[in-house]
């Protein structure tokens, strides 16, 4: 099957949507998990589908310094090698490379970095980028682009922006024609509305398969992100997919979608989850905290999670605080759950065009405290 | 149910039977998998129950310094904290104390030792063993007693033997009368033939639900053991379960039941499985290894584990390396696996009455080199 995007509802600029692909269907609003190194860290791929993933993201800067984009195209392309066969979007290992304070070099051409796992030289271009992607066997492709750490001056955003959107021009000749797989361009702008809608005229111009909003949740906050969000999707085609990078909390993830974005993907889940920070209805809970120890109830009695399910908050606790694998597994799990009941209950609200009572139940159990009173 | 043995088959020594206990039948001979902090590490208990586990070990020491026994006896106990509803075997934590080199001293009340935690001041006697374990809520609780190391002069031995029979019946005394749980008895004298039996013979004199084999797999050698386990069961009750403890790589196993042993327990196939190393029909394979990078093999076609039935030995090969969680989960699953299905195998030899050619199999498999030829 060829990529597609069907609209099925709206709410304001809240949408939700359904992207078909060649390995299944994207319910949208999508919450994408985190797989970087062909792994989403501390679960089995039917654990991650059973939270109720449709898709996964994986990351090219990792898997072509280990194991190695030739490799796992060798070992028959990446869903196989990390057994699994829904749709992986993969990003363009731009984001990460510009992350390598130090070790790296950017030019037109690209980027040149040292591994941080054996200092062995690379080179990231656009076209280098593409061919990675291609030997990963993505179904979905991230145009090869750049972004300054907010805050930055205008000029550095300026410049920025445009070198990405001349990258995306050379990923989209060196993309080609592949059925049945997509190309998104990312919006970069920084915080300057005219360079958001000097970016998003520039891709369009191009012409992509679905459109991400980048550049956000690199040191801004919240209200300025929203600020951007109040306006950037619009910009975008209404007709694709909208995809914000790199996001995020439970908040961040319930505004953006009120303002029309349709796909995120974020380690915060994955991240805290081995750390003992949960993510519930009423806020997050850390699982190291005392208080825990001698609690023989459930982390969140109202979820249907395995560690809700199963354990108490005292053996969440002593396995966390033990370093015990089983702590990071089961918290890991609870927190893919509760994301993706989230999405599922963001979809529900606005195909019944309910979405602001959605979001006023929300905030007000997020701040109600973690425990429900007797 | 109250707590009893019942003998199926014998087939020379080995003999295949079943324990009953109120939560539920161990087959024998079976393999115990170790979950020393109230888990089996890096495997959910329906996972460890799906390999065809059917009682699991808990470690005395460990519990009773994180979380403690008492915080778990308010939990609910040891099988509700971990969610293991299966019978649990609790050792009596005197060998894991007897391993703190420096940090411990023995009398005859007991040994007073240092946390390795915290450092925290503890007394382990068989009275306070046995409280610990009857907090813990086990199902098979175990005498405490102490061993020694090997080699050790006879004195040695032979004083550290009758000290562990003195603390059998205060262990005895001690648990007094638990309907539905079990007590048994360690067997100790080291490698001399004069001193198992007198140690055989003092138990007995006591009387248990079932009788340990305790002092081998201590730096002995497997010839060593082989030569104990010649005639260590013969001086025990046929009609009681025989457990050797701490035991062992798979040819360690199939030796010891044929020669009349019932119940292990060790940690090899989950430490192992952690660093990387797997067992399998046709030995030990090391993932580790860069032989495997490029493999598109599963470590064992033949076998049905999670493991082998969706990776390939690249794969594991990539998330060991890479010390991704995923890769200690599915090893440990593979060797856990591994592990009873070789216990099943042992019973299903024994009922017919073949088990010579079933380790005459094992041993040619074992050598075969790990990959099937072409």
């Amino acid at each position: 099957m060829s990529f597609s995007f069907t609209l099925h509802a709206t709410d304001g600029a809240a949408r939700t949507g359904s992207i078909s692909t060649a390995r299944g269907t994207i319910r949208t609003p999508a919450f994408m998990p985190v797989g970087t190194a062909a792994t989403v860290k501390a679960m089995l791929p039917e654990q991650v589908r059973a939270t109720g993933a449709d898709i996964l993201l994986g990351n090219t800067y990792h898997l072509m310094l280990r194991p190695g984009a030739e490799r796992i195209a060798r070992l028959g392309g990446l869903h196989r090698f990390m057994n699994w066969d829904r749709p992986i979007l993969t990003d363009s290992g731009g984001f990460q490379v510009m992350s390598l304070a130090g070790l790296r070099k950017l030019t037109e051409e690209g980027v040149r970095f040292s591994s941080h796992i054996d200092g062995s030289k690379h080179l990231l271009t656009p076209e280098t980028s593409m061919e990675i992607q291609r030997l990963l066997g993505s179904d979905i492709v991230m145009a090869f682009d750049e972004c300054p750490a907010l805050p930055a001056d205008r000029a550095t955003i300026e410049a920025s922006m445009r070198l990405s959107m001349r990258w995306a021009q050379r990923s989209r000749d060196a993309f080609g024609d592949r059925p049945g797989h997509a190309l998104f361009g990312i919006q970069q702008g920084g915080l300057e509305p005219d360079l958001r809608a000097e970016s998003a005229e520039a891709l369009q111009a191009i012409g992509f398969d679905g459109y991400a909003i980048g550049g956000l949740a690199v040191g801004e906050g919240q209200d300025a992100m929203f600020g951007v969000l109040d306006h950037a999707p619009a910009m975008l085609p209404a007709d694709k997919p909208r995809y914000l990078m790199g996001v995020g909390k439970p908040a961040d993830i319930v505004g953006a979608v009120a303002r029309g974005v349709d796909m995120m993907d974020c380690v915060l889940p994955t991240r805290s989850g081995r750390t003992g920070q949960a993510f519930t209805r009423r806020g997050p809970v850390n699982l190291r905290n005392a208080r825990h120890r001698d609690d023989p109830r459930p982390l969140d009695a109202a979820c249907t999670c395995p560690a809700c399910q199963g354990y108490s908050r005292a053996y969440l606790h002593h396995t966390i605080r033990s370093g015990e694998i089983i702590g990071a597994m089961l918290l890991t799990w609870h927190n893919l759950h509760y994301y993706q009941e989230l999405m599922a209950g963001l979809r529900l609200a606005i195909d019944a065009g309910r979405l602001a009572a959605f979001q006023a139940e929300f905030d007000a159990f997020q701040n109600a405290g973690d425990i429900e009173a007797a």
